[in-house]
């Protein structure tokens, strides 16, 4: 009866392992795993993500066992409601997580597409195929489900993850992760594929983010202080989901209703997102036609809206707008209006304020709906759409890891394809370089 | 009189601008560019390039004159031949980059090229079209003609460039950006579009990675140090252009001749590239027929062999490989050989000791041709093919600003239109989001 009891007692006091060396481990065993995933089949993907669906529901009950600790910690003060609400886990949304990797097990693999072939002069034959990028590193804040859907998106696109989620969710996650990493590796997925970081100590970023001899790219999903903190120390490519700071242009030849339905759409539908309205231009012939209306419609709607003076020249009930409310990002029910003099002055406008996110027109002049679309730089430019559309499954890309703001590999929703990268293939029959 | 004098007194004693404050404005500059560039047409930017070309060629004599400056200064001793040979110009090398510059003119304009456009279930027409990414920072060692090839391209492409060349060539490089600029700008392009850095304390570098704010990718071009400094100090995304340990190998059942053809290609037709054969890998069937002849024709073509010892049992005459010779970018006539089992031991040396570049098998079996094709990973993988055909203009990409080794947004030959990225426009009716 002795020795067990030693044993366990010398494991209790074992300290822990130092945080660059449980990193780097963590590290190791994920690139090690990014060797095998790149050739697992389609079939043997498609089976453990549909295991991993499966097994999430099944321990519903534990998950928000875990999920009512994480809640208990971070309290329950009247300003944290939204923060909180992000944070809840319910049996509805535990299926919703479900429900998304089995999508994901629906969409094409990307892995192994053959984007194009062609032939040379000399008779080879050159293609480009893609193939995983590696290991992705994903740095995220709040919601539990980011954790299920990167994991999800990763292994169909043949790539290890390693995750490192908010500490405020680090009991969700931890227990979200270990449920689909054991179906995936009981389907035949080799173990490191999907590694979560369960350690909170801040440290544990800074030696993520040193691993470039490890990791391939780190994706940041976060506030402002995370993306700084990872352009800062990041060694390794970063793909910034950042802010979106998100303009509705209506022009003087708008049609006014589809003009009201778009604005109330990209403000109110969901404000708490990235492609929301933060700013809404006006042409100034349009003012006195639109935007008595629209305002009344948005306030109904529960929207504060901040005006310039020409605004409120049209409606005296608006809170005038100050000067840094343009380019802010609300995230939520509040919207800054400007009235304009043309198009150069929207355009100037959203160069000068806006985070080249999402930016959409509504006119019927197709000049000026032409040159929007051409001038206005952003990784969506819309006309006569709202902004809320620029997302993968709207686009018809399917599930999305987030909105790229990087200019580089991927610029806006990321897809599976956007998650791998290309190799040149060639089949050849003797060529040699001669010059 | 005496006032003028005054002035040019006073001119001359003012201090030199720190170099934070002198990088921050060439950035500025770049960026405010970049703006413009992105909507240049095709027929302005390819009159400016050729304006360039035939500037470059007008101005041969002042170049060499600069030239002989770097060379004079770069020193003369034997251990620097090669060095220097690199760095000097010749009115055939200037020809040669204005020829390159006619040919970038030639190429088809990436920008504003439809890549896919599909219509949604909800009738919007969502269309993905390629854009600048903005401003390129290119930091390179050596060859001036990579100042002249690196301006071309990203004017073609629409990007700002700032340039920062070796120190070693700094006249020669300031010589042709002048010339280049200032023709560029006569045909029309804004000025800041090509900014070449004239300074060259050491300082620049780390203060250039440090704006993330102006500059969107940077593409280092050099050696181990260089690679280093940029991974560890930038904060902008960084696109390598590393090393290649490249290996060619020789299958049980590759053509004897054909096998022999494309090794000596692969090691001796231009031994400093990143593409050339640094290790040769043969099964042990073939080693016996192949290797005696094949040693002797490298042997003759001035090819160093360093063998494991089944080479040797073949090719006494070889020098026995020191372990660390599998796996050095030796980039000059010096081959390590090694014969293996079978092609498991192969993908399994290229897969520790290659720096996943490219990589070559020469074969007639189909099934190792594919597997070959699929487990290895590297930028380029050929079957029956020399690795020295991994290039833009081989694969018929174009000129191209290098090789990349980074696996996001751009890996193999990065011709012009990887110096692109893309934005989604959409062509709506009024469409909103429901769910």
């Amino acid at each position: 009866m002795e020795e067990p009891a030693v044993t366990e007692q010398v494991e209790q006091e074992a300290p822990p392992k130092p945080t660059p060396e449980y990193v780097e481990d963590l590290c190791k065993q994920a690139r090690s795993a990014a060797g095998k995933l790149a050739t697992l089949s389609t079939t043997l993907k498609n089976r453990a993500l549909t295991a991993m669906a499966e097994s999430l529901v099944e321990h519903t009950d534990d998950i928000l066992a875990e999920n009512a600790k994480d809640l208990e910690a971070f309290g329950t003060s009247k300003d944290k409601a939204a923060m909180a609400d992000r944070l809840r886990l319910t049996p509805e949304r535990v299926a919703e997580m479900a429900a998304g990797i089995r999508e994901i097990a629906d969409l094409p693999d990307p892995v192994g597409q053959t984007i194009k072939m062609w032939q040379r002069p000399n008779g080879m034959q050159v293609g480009r195929v893609r193939v995983p990028i590696g290991v992705i590193g994903i740095i995220y804040e709040s919601r539990p489900n980011v954790t299920a859907d990167s994991a999800a998106l990763c292994l169909k696109s043949g790539n290890a993850c390693i995750l490192r989620g908010g500490s405020e969710a680090v009991h969700s996650n931890t227990a979200i992760a270990k449920v689909l990493s054991e179906a995936a590796e009981k389907a035949g997925v080799p173990s490191g594929a999907m590694t979560f970081i369960d350690r909170t100590e801040r440290e544990v970023v800074g030696e993520l983010l040193k691993q470039d001899q490890f990791i391939d790219v780190i994706i940041p999903r976060g506030g402002e202080s995370l993306m700084k903190t990872v352009t800062t120390q990041s060694r390794i490519p970063v793909i910034k989901h950042d802010k979106g700071v998100c303009h509705v242009y209506i022009d003087a030849d708008a049609d006014p209703a589809m003009a009201k339905r778009i604005a109330v759409n990209a403000k109110v539908q969901r404000p708490s997102t990235c492609n929301a309205m933060e700013t809404l231009l006006v042409h100034q012939t349009m003012a006195r036609t639109v935007l008595p209306d629209l305002v009344k419609e948005l306030t109904a709607a529960g929207v504060e809206i901040r005006g310039c003076p020409r605004t409120l020249q049209y409606c005296p009930e608006v809170k005038p707008a100050a000067n840094d409310d343009y380019g802010q990002e609300f995230l939520s029910l509040i919207l800054a209006i400007k009235v304009v003099k043309n198009i150069e002055e929207a355009i100037d406008h959203i160069a000068r304020y806006g985070s080249r996110h999402t930016e959409a027109i509504v006119t019927n002049n197709y000049g000026r709906a032409i040159r929007f679309l051409r001038e206005v730089d952003a990784s969506a430019v819309l006309v006569n759409a709202s902004t809320r559309l620029n997302d993968g499954n709207q686009f018809g890309l399917g599930a999305e890891i987030g909105i790229s703001t990087t200019r580089i590999h991927a610029r806006g929703p990321m897809g599976l394809e956007e998650l791998t990268c290309s190799k040149f293939i060639v089949f050849g029959s003797g060529q040699i370089r001669e010059g």
